[in-house]
């Protein structure tokens, strides 16, 4: 077995290999990666159904979806790689380049991080896409998933890393750690001076660990209590499609709404339909919207939680900036919606909730890096420093200044 | 006496103020706080009196002249408030706009980071230099000074806070907590959901309490190892000018040079004209440029030691390769710098060094915001998330996505 920490000292080691190398030289490296995959389907399906054996009856039918692969989901894998090759190289771009008075030129330009450690779940698709994503931005990376999928996570790293050999690049460029117990993720989290960025993908538990533990770079991703504002001026039908989307769609990911927030005025007409609409949706009910529809009662942590199910809260406001003052209180910062006509209401809005994205008409499940336009990525960071909301390829970058000069002193 | 946790909360409250300021009211607030410093002067200078009073005798005769305020130096820091009024405004720029297939637009803009947590040292001027940057830039302020220098800051605040309330701004945008003892600090640090940034100006001991105990998001700033490599294909009279420029002409700040590499062929020529330009520097030798030159023989951490003195660590190396290995391991990532004609050498110099500024020719002592043409700094920022290097304005802010749309579902 090799230890967490002999791990991060080969991934430091094998990054300079990387960060040396070209664009066509990665794409390479990400195309053998996917025909690699292809290849291992046979292996990586073994190791799955050892996985999915093991997990019945120990978790839920929806975590036991989440780790089933089979040959269609492989190929969704290979492709995603493929993908990857395909989009522009995030390092090696000039940010600026200033010549001072003084001759000095200086350039500012995109390097790798050098060594990014991704922390995640049961899902195993994962780890093909962040092992990806850090390739192609020139990073090493370490990747711990979770106990339930470790073997099936081994078998797609043994892939990838066949697929680097072809290429000529060392395997220690993307490693699975080995321990999946909490002390494994500890050591991740305070690696000072190994780890240059550390990724955590999972639930609000993960990330408090992070918030709490980490003593390396960290970027905070995905906890997401979404908001949807039904303002006086909303057009009622957009804004009942708009929750139900935002809702229903996909009630498990960080970008579907917890919450919905409707003004007084509009509630009588509102909350019957949205009642109708979302038939199969529980409405945890404020006391002034349960005098209007049925519902359970809400109850005292209803705003404050990501229920990551068929479940909306639901409170009437009496304004736009009661809406604002709730959604300061009770938001994770990550995508927060107003519907409404009302374009000085949707400014203020816009202007004032301070999360990674704030939409005016239109669903809060567009936060994704695909739906961006930026053709993949790594989580949706609810942070403020260096990356906010989706993180494609040059969130996973950091940049440096070359400065060239002919023996200029100060 | 008001409590750090109600600084905070009243810093939360007035940024709401600040967000929804435009540039000319953010300059005239500044213009206001420059000639409210100036009208202060007599208070100031006799707050600053009594820390001189108390702090002789018990800090060092450098920390006594930091502290020290005098007519010139105040109008000096109100000319800096000027200076940052006159900078770009870098809230509200529009990053980039798509316009996705199905309609929506999707704008990242640039907003304020809400409240910003500076702690500092003795140097009074900070303050005011710090609260300019953080007002601009749209984010309310919370300051903790050093405890010498107490009330010459809260002199300065004072002022400050008259000069927001001429244009109408809320005091609690800038406000100096009053407890300066390691309490109030460690407060900063963890105090999650009120802090959004901290930045930590001081010495290694600030900065490695931050990284070990900060769980709000924080940016490490100013431990200076710095390095220069003096290559067999160097000019000797340019390298001693750089290296005597880089030890000498200010040797307390981050970005003075700590260590010199000089390659194993160039040696026997360059030590011992750097042993005669660098009369007044105590150099620290390894065994092989110990048989050249005269100098003390370096001990095992002499190689990982910020001196801020009249000392220079210095290694003979056997190449470029060598030199990069040794920075890696031994660089804090601030400021290294290769002399050399040979583009090849500084081309893999350049491309290897992980520092945030690598030069090829020039004195490391340029490393600062103004010299970078910013305008102005926060410090220096040595990791790799959100800043790197010199922090201006717009480091001091981060980003949101505004997305509009006329009703769309995903």
């Amino acid at each position: 077995m090799t230890s967490t920490h002999d791990l991060l000292l080969g991934a430091r080691q094998a990054r300079t290999a990387l960060a040396g190398a070209d664009t066509k030289t990665k794409n390479r490296a990400l195309e053998a990666m996917a025909d690699a995959l292809l290849a291992h389907t046979e292996d990586i399906l073994a190791a799955n159904a050892q996985d999915m054996e093991d997990a019945r009856g120990h978790i839920s039918q929806v975590m036991l979806d989440r780790l089933a692969l089979n040959e269609s989901r492989i190929a969704g894998m290979a492709d995603g790689l493929r993908q990857v090759a395909a989009l522009p190289d995030p390092v090696g771009r000039v940010l600026s380049t200033v010549e001072r008075p003084n001759g000095l030129v200086i350039r500012k330009v995109s390097v790798p991080m050098g060594v990014i450690a991704i922390i995640y779940e049961s899902r195993p698709n994962v780890t093909s896409d962040a092992a990806a994503l850090a390739l192609k931005a020139g990073s090493a990376c370490v990747l711990r998933g979770g106990k339930e999928a470790y073997r099936s996570a081994r078998a797609i790293v043994d892939a990838l890393g066949a697929g680097l050999g072809q290429v000529g690049l060392p395997p220690q460029l993307i490693t699975l750690v080995e321990d999946t117990s909490r002390q494994s993720a500890h050591e991740l989290m305070t690696a000072v001076g190994l780890v240059d960025l550390l990724i955590p993908r999972g639930g609000a538990g993960l990330i408090r660990a992070c918030v709490e533990q980490a003593t390396v770079p960290c970027i905070q991703t995905g906890t997401g209590i979404c908001h949807i504002y039904v303002d006086r001026d909303a057009d009622p039908d957009m804004a009942v499609s708009i929750v139900d989307n935002a809702k229903t769609s996909r009630p498990s990911v960080c970008n579907a709404a917890e919450v919905c927030l409707v003004h007084r005025d509009i509630a009588p007409a509102f909350l019957p339909l949205l009642r109708e609409r979302l038939k199969g949706v529980e409405l945890r009910l404020d006391g002034e919207a349960a005098a209007l529809v049925p519902g359970t009662p809400a109850g005292v942590r209803d705003f404050d939680t990501e229920f990551l199910d068929y479940i909306l809260a639901v409170r009437v406001v009496g304004s736009v900036e009661e809406a604002i003052e709730h959604i300061g209180c009770h938001s994770t910062g990550h995508s927060d919606c107003i519907v409404t006509w009302d374009r000085a209401a949707a400014e203020k809005f816009l202007t004032q909730v301070d999360s990674a994205a704030v939409y005016w008409n239109a669903s809060t499940r567009f936060t994704d890096g695909g739906e961006f336009g930026l053709g993949c990525e790594m989580g949706i960071s609810t942070q403020k420093l260096h990356a906010r909301g989706p993180m494609g390829l040059e969130e996973l970058t950091t940049y440096k200044y070359i400065i060239q000069g002919n023996g200029q002193i100060r």
